[in-house]
């Protein structure tokens, strides 16, 4: 970070404070050479990775992780003429390998059902198949022709959960578009992030869904931003893939289907609904950095102090918790302001006279201030993150859709 | 999988036996309609999973996870002369984004330097910035015209570690050098694969290179399969890139970097190197799964068997063992094949007779029958897994190369 860049913007200029923040607490980075693709810092990346562990878990319960290939031949993408309809003018395509042209065209995928389904084909046979329910984690790309923005509007989408079930009925595929919509919600209120959940009207739907389920949230500057999408699919890509199963009666059917992705949004959203003008506010479940110990080192008891604090450090990391004791050469007031930015959720303060009273003072990324008794520390810790005013407030929003 | 396909082949035909376990176990489908290209089903992906997650781990210690872009403009991959010679003929080209031809055609990732270079070189900018220690494990993307074989010789590598390191001097750069064999070593010691390091001679080494270190493994076939590599890059690359540091005296001067890779061979290294007759044999620390329990369920006592045998995989799983029951309606030697052929390191069985006696009969993958008392079973499967015949046949093994 650049120490002469100047304040960070006041949130409710959101463009400008997003586009800031991000560089700042090193989320991203835009300054790669092609539009609309973007590289995440090592601090955002932990991010995105305990954002997508949290949906992992969640989907382990009944669904199975796989991975499919990038690259779909043109004649699989374009099998399903909707389809194809609703992705043409942004797909990009391979033509060559080396300095020969490829006989076959290859799409990058902008979505994986032509990569998927031939494999689906051949998977299910019959109605013991049933019901398949498989994810998978991945980028995927779009030539998009307008602006461009990290994270919510990008040419390499670098994380877009996929998952794709496969049903003997369309009322069993109803019910897994309620259940993938029970687990978005899940997913999102662990986030503290409120949602609205809507049918979207014929014109809005996936090309080639019987009705598509959007979620939305609401961003600072008024806007909706779509954070997930659940699609009934109906029969309409088993007839074009020959997605059959043999019934309990001996007779072939064409299988139900359902579609639903989060992409990367959901890190944009937990950015722009939390942050405040200070900067990021990182929800304890997925931040980069869990806890930060900032030793207060003042005359001579400066390595008494150093050594409690790593003692600290030694504690908390073993409870579980993610934490980093920062002994850099800065006055106190600078690694607060640092820190702040980049969202940790809680610092404990440590100095001379917290030792010898046997407390640690703990200031909540919002501000509340809760000494704690050193022993035991790790129990307090877990009180005040489950308790603190972020989670309160979002618990007692009234925002529509939040509990719907 | 289909009933009807006959055995698996013998081991010492590896090619045939290699393909055949493939499909038969889950791992790998090869049926994806682009040469070259491979679909991961969930069992294999796991195992994929687990794999990683070990490598991540050991590189966690001292370098940081990021994430950089698949497509690399043509301006910046053409760059560097004796690079863009190693790749040539391998690159796929991106040339249009919908219908329209690109201004600038983009590459797909053959391997990361020249798209992570460019950040580098923004990102260092004095000698308090290094060592910088990053990786990413990525998608990578070589058309392959010689014959390709699943985690081989793909056209889309799906799990490339690749690590990129910036020092200071060439000295430090070596050293660094010398941590990456050594955490190479660590790897392939805990998958129980024996190694031989070897510097390359020039004309074998990496295209931009100072000098390479191969990490070969022997696979069953005789044949060496290389299955790491780790770069000096001296200042070839940051003299192209103009990755400069400012030095303590104000100076600029050239940094020096390694770069470091794993790709998904290691997996097909542990499956070729420790598989037999009967299919994989995979180490306990990365099996997809790590017990099966097979209740015996005979006459009146079936579901007396059941419940003790639900009980016991609720025990291991809660102690941290990825456990499934199998109480499939199947002969309990037809779940022991099945589970043979995938690998399992240990199979619990569970009949009427070990319940009255307080036992269970643990069989390991490699034939080893242990009776182990139900109460405190956690502790014993812990005993028997460390203790197994394939750890101590790899730790007794005379291999050139394991320790060295």
């Amino acid at each position: 970070m650049d120490d002469d860049a100047g304040a960070l913007p006041e949130k409710h200029q959101f463009s400008e404070w997003y586009n800031d923040i991000l560089w700042r607490a090193e989320i991203m980075d835009v300054r790669y050479p092609v539009k609309g693709i973007y590289v995440w810092y090592p601090y955002g990346f932990a991010l995105r990775k305990h954002v997508y562990q949290h949906l992992r878990d969640l989907l382990d319960r009944d669904h199975q992780e796989a991975l499919f290939p990038l690259l779909i031949p043109e004649q699989e993408f374009m099998k399903e003429a909707e389809h194809i309809k609703g992705f043409e003018n942004e797909v990009y395509w391979v033509t060559h390998g080396g300095t020969t042209p490829l006989e076959v065209r290859l799409a990058l995928r902008p979505t994986s059902e032509t990569a998927i389904y031939p494999m689906y084909a051949l998977w299910v046979r019959s109605h013991a198949d049933l019901p398949l329910k498989i994810y998978q984690i991945v980028n995927t790309f779009r030539h998009e022709t307008k602006q461009t923005r990290p994270m919510i509007r990008a040419r390499e989408i670098t994380s877009f959960m996929d998952s794709h079930t496969v049903h003997a009925t369309w009322d069993e595929a109803e019910s897994q578009v309620e259940s993938e919509i029970a687990l978005t919600r899940e997913f999102y209120e662990s986030l503290c992030i409120p949602i609205i959940i809507s049918k979207r009207p014929d014109w809005d739907k996936f090309p080639g869904a019987d009705y598509t389920i959007a979620v939305d949230t609401i961003m600072p500057n008024g806007k909706t931003l779509q954070i997930g999408t659940v699609h009934h699919l109906g029969t309409h890509f088993s007839k074009t893939f020959s997605i059959n199963y043999e019934d309990a009666k001996g007779e072939q059917q064409l299988a139900n289907q359902t579609c639903y992705g989060i992409s990367e949004r959901c890190i944009a959203a937990l950015i722009g609904v939390h942050g405040d003008n200070k900067g990021l506010i990182l929800p304890p479940a997925v931040a980069t950095i869990q806890i930060v110990i900032v030793p207060i080192m003042i005359g001579k008891r400066h390595e008494d102090v150093l050594a409690s604090a790593q003692k600290l450090e030694e504690e908390l990391k073993s409870a579980g918790f993610r934490t980093r004791m920062d002994a850099r050469e800065m006055r106190p007031g600078a690694k607060y302001y640092w820190w702040e930015l980049r969202g940790v959720p809680l610092r404990r303060e440590l100095g001379p006279r917290d030792i010898d009273v046997g407390k640690v003072m703990a200031v909540t990324r919002l501000g509340e201030k809760v000494p704690l008794d050193r022993a035991g520390i790790a129990d307090g810790v877990n009180r005040v993150l489950a308790e603190s005013k972020g989670r309160r407030a979002y618990e007692e929003q009234p925002v529509p859709g939040k509990f719907n």
